[in-house]
């Protein structure tokens, strides 16, 4: 750690940095950064672009009592190495460590819990609107980037943060791209406004030359400011937000201190809403990173265990139906990369839509593809799949719709923490009318599920973590049925789902071990052959018991009369504050010892 | 019903008609539907804004070929009239007639189920992408209000649409307001449109005149059409949409047929997506409808039953208490009058906050709001919180905020059906961690709740349907437990949440009769208390069971070792399709009689 990084501890130290040692801070940050996050893992190009903008907010704005809201909040290494936590970042993402995103748990400088994306805006307003409400004062600065910009829901605030004129100041941190490559008209939008960079140059100069002049430089410039919009009129391009109600500035290098803090100093006295406008590189620092940003999005800590990707399943028989089948159709919200729709983008970019960060337009996209005729498959993260719960009960479900729900990273989801856990899918989705839900535990039986999928004409998700060990030959998909993955003892069944929780139970010595490929339906009449008196079913999910597998088949043997005992083993009723997958499932009791401690104290 | 209603069964009878008896057919529309909705009740005031559109739509598409997709789907009555379903108009809203939106299982013509407001931009890219991929030739057009269009899911698909230059018509239905009075920067960006309305008709006589020039007046127009760009550059105010890709036309006059028809007729061969903006007047036709389409937006059949009604309690609540303390803010997401927030607006305009449709934003608001200091409610109907739910979990509950959710229109709603039913917020609230969930019997105990809400420090939802018929005394409110009603035979107890379910059970002899206030969480030690072979315990609710109530008592007590016997009451897993709060009650068992009927079966 070098000099510079142990010197800053607070914005206040920040602060005591003059001239060209801020310029050298910034570095120190980059290098930081880069020497920590290899072995970490974590987003590194997002953060290396974001450093010069940590830095000029720190220093111009007096953070706890402002409240810098970082949206995503993967961008924001560096301010934490500012605020304090230099020491644990070597620690980041793991339990015991500091979180990869803002928390207002972990720091009185993170005002906001990030993680989801296109909310900071509303967390923004509520507090520039609370402030005004109890005679506060203090700045609100929200960050957001040109990627959350396409979720709908930072649309719905700008809307209402143009029209309460209430002040705040947005930074739209233009780094060209989101996760993947930036998709729709608004990205056309911003690429317009980046040509219009001249403009701001110019009116640098101008005002620089203006002031210049004794006495009467302020007024002129004054003057000759007022026809500003005569000319950003005629440049036709960033008359969008202006429309919208913000005052906009920029564009402006966000890689030029300077030029940072003195817009930052600028705005800060404006009484209404402004948006700042900055251009930044993702990697800015990291030759790998720079050139391919997209692939250091999210990296790896060196020799991390490579385990099969379900992803890669995917993958493969979307290209191989895709060649078939001219109605396969897949659907990315702007996670192309981390859900394998990669490959059959390049092959059919006719067929392969990615909607940017916009979960319920994809949903009701894929709803209304199905309608047309067409099979539509939506991969997407567990977490964010949250954001389209109303499109999935009101516009496919019950339309009754062929759309099949790819859902990647459920389960416990290790490094990237409590905003991104995929434990609650199997509960939300199964209340829902109409929908059928699997589980594979390998590749083997995805690829079973995908094509059995091809006939299933109706909603349809099937969930799976990362990863899985290895693959087996497995029987084929029939509605409802489990697998009876072993036969032991008649009196000890484990009904496991997914490869976690069957792992953990095929551990257990002598138990009988079933396979919940289906957890809606159930398959009630293997529930039905079991519901004996002195028979033990033990349900185990990577899934909160809330609504889960357990609770089903709970429900489902009570109506029957319940004559065998159940016991469920998932995540208990809270957040699951954890940044370790294995340490999540043991914490869970979805451990082989933890089940065979349970059947015991049963006996 | 008169001659031209009668007539017109198909959009093909339609196109039989000339000139004048177009004109007069809009009329009999206008008469027929003012005469009937009275009595069925209804969303009047959209529809008999939409005559004039629905009647130059279906002259000039060609549907069912022709896709219309009429965005929430109140405005469609017009619609379904002209596309064969006059003779059962008269039942609209009740089982056995038709729907009051539109419905792709009751006609051909309904090309999607629409209830929900803003998803139709993404239905309709996702017919005409399908179009394209299948290499079919038809036409898709999107009609969506201006309310419609602060929804962040129009926005998202809006985002796409212009990007994807799909062919398709979206046609931006602005009556200057949405359910209630319409608010954001959206619609003063509109309002400003709406001024440029004298270029149209400058650029109609325009081509008038020069069309008229024999052989090369269409070369000459065309010419000038060039110069169009420049002169609606000028006017400043189109561009939102242009920038995003659309080609747009407008402002029409939409209630002029034959200026409707033109238009229609010429963006037909565009190929790309194009936006019209027409304007329009809600209660178009109708006085009072007209003066006060607030009122009439949706109406109460005559003759309707006069419960009390939820919403007065937490408006006069609100009032009250807003003004104790500067604290307590209000949102709402375009529904102050359903949900009674319209009297603290009148009083504390800086303390309420209609965010238009817009549930995303309006739950992160106010955990922003929580997050610097204040108190806030977000009043909402139970079926559209469903949009907000990712926010719920995300930037709610796993911050522990102090947000209360105030969620009318729960269980069973009646006459607007299946798309709006709110029987799945007991399950999809229960399930997120630190999520407080409470259900009132009266305005009695809702008035408690809300008291006892401004002292509890963290997430809460207090859920109840419309109305309630009488209030009773009732004990204050402790955490976590519940009201015994009624002591009767210690070995039947009925736990019912909320007035229905309650007013079943109570109906039942001899039962002692628990109601559970607390859903989440359950009251444990009197659960404890009753667990006891012999005892029957009957759960009550007017919720899906999956999630419920009923199996989250069943999931307790299973922890516990289960010794009681537990049956639950409340609706299967199917979509609730119906439209009458009493026949939805008696289908599930939640009635009087099949309680009864239920306890002599178990004994």
């Amino acid at each position: 750690m070098d000099e510079l990084i142990k010197q800053v501890n607070t914005p206040s130290d920040l602060k005591k940095l003059h001239g060209n040692q801020l310029n050298a801070y910034c570095e120190s940050l980059r290098r930081f950064i880069l020497q920590t996050v290899p072995y970490t893992g974590g987003h590194l190009a997002s953060s290396l672009g974001a450093v010069e903008l940590s830095v000029a907010l720190h220093y111009v704005f007096d953070c706890p009592k402002d409240k810098i809201l970082w949206d995503v909040g993967h961008q924001a290494y560096a301010h934490k190495i500012i605020t304090g936590r230099a020491d644990r970042f070597g620690a980041l993402r793991t339990n015991g460590g500091i979180s990869g995103f803002p928390r207002m748990r972990e720091s009185e400088y993170d005002a906001f819990t990030m993680g989801h994306s296109s909310n900071s805006l509303s967390v923004g307003l509520g507090y520039a609107r609370a402030r005004d409400a109890l005679g506060e004062r203090y700045h609100v600065v929200d960050v957001i980037g040109d990627g959350a910009f396409t979720g709908g829901m930072a649309f719905e605030a700008l809307n209402d943060i143009g029209a309460s004129k209430a002040k705040m100041i947005v930074v739209l941190n233009d780094n060209k791209m989101s996760i993947s490559q930036n998709v729709g008209a608004m990205s056309e939008y911003f690429a317009k406004l980046r040509l219009s960079k001249r403009y701001t140059r110019v009116k640098r100069a101008v005002k620089k030359g203006v002031l210049g002049i004794p006495l009467f430089g302020d007024r002129i410039y004054k003057a000759l400011d007022k026809t500003k919009d005569g000319v950003k009129f005629l440049l036709q391009n960033n008359k969008m937000f202006e429309q919208m109600g913000l005052k906009y500035y920029g564009p402006v290098d966000g890689h030029n201190l300077t030029n940072l803090i003195e817009i930052f100093r600028q705005v800060q006295n404006e009484t209404k809403p402004v948006l700042v406008h900055i251009i930044t590189e993702k990697g800015k620092g990291d030759d790998a990173a720079q050139s391919d940003p997209s692939r250091f999005h999210g990296v790896q800590p060196m020799g991390a265990q490579n385990e099969r990707s379900f992803s890669q399943t995917v993958s493969h028989f979307l290209c191989k139906e895709g060649a078939r089948n001219k109605k396969v159709v897949a659907i990315t919200a702007a996670m192309a990369d981390g859900t394998g729709l990669q490959a059959f983008a390049k092959k059919f970019p006719d067929r392969c839509y990615d909607v940017g960060i916009a979960e319920q337009h994809a949903v009701t996209l894929a709803a209304g593809l199905a309608a047309g005729g067409m099979k539509p498959y939506f991969a997407v993260y567990s977490t964010f799949l949250q954001r389209g719960f109303d499109q999935i009960v009101h516009d496919v479900c019950l339309n009754k719709l062929p759309v099949t729900f790819l859902i990647d990273r459920a389960g416990a989801v290790g490094a990237d923490g409590v905003t991104h856990q995929g434990i609650y899918d199997l509960s939300y989705l199964s209340l829902i009318p109409d929908m059928t839900v699997l589980t594979p535990k390998d590749g083997e039986e995805l690829e079973k599920m995908l094509q059995w999928s091809l006939s299933f004409n109706g909603p349809l998700a099937i969930r799976y973590p990362k990863s899985y060990a290895f693959d087996r030959p497995c029987p084929e998909i029939v509605y409802g049925e489990w697998e009876i993955v072993r036969q032991g003892d008649r009196k000890v069944y484990i009904i496991a789902c997914g490869n976690r929780a069957l792992a953990a139970a095929e551990g257990v010595a002598g138990a009988s071990v079933v396979h919940a490929r289906f957890i809606k339906p159930l398959d009630a009449s293997f529930l039905d052959s079991v519901n004996k008196p002195d028979v033990l079913l033990l349900t185990v999910e990577d899934n909160a018991l809330r609504g889960g597998l357990g609770q089903s088949v709970l429900a489902y043997l009570n109506g029957k009369g319940l004559r065998v005992k159940v016991h469920t083993v998932g995540y208990a009723d809270a957040f699951l504050d954890d940044f370790s997958v294995e340490h999540s499932l043991k914490s869970a009791g979805i451990d082989t010892e933890s089940l065979t401690a349970l059947i015991k104290n049963f006996s």
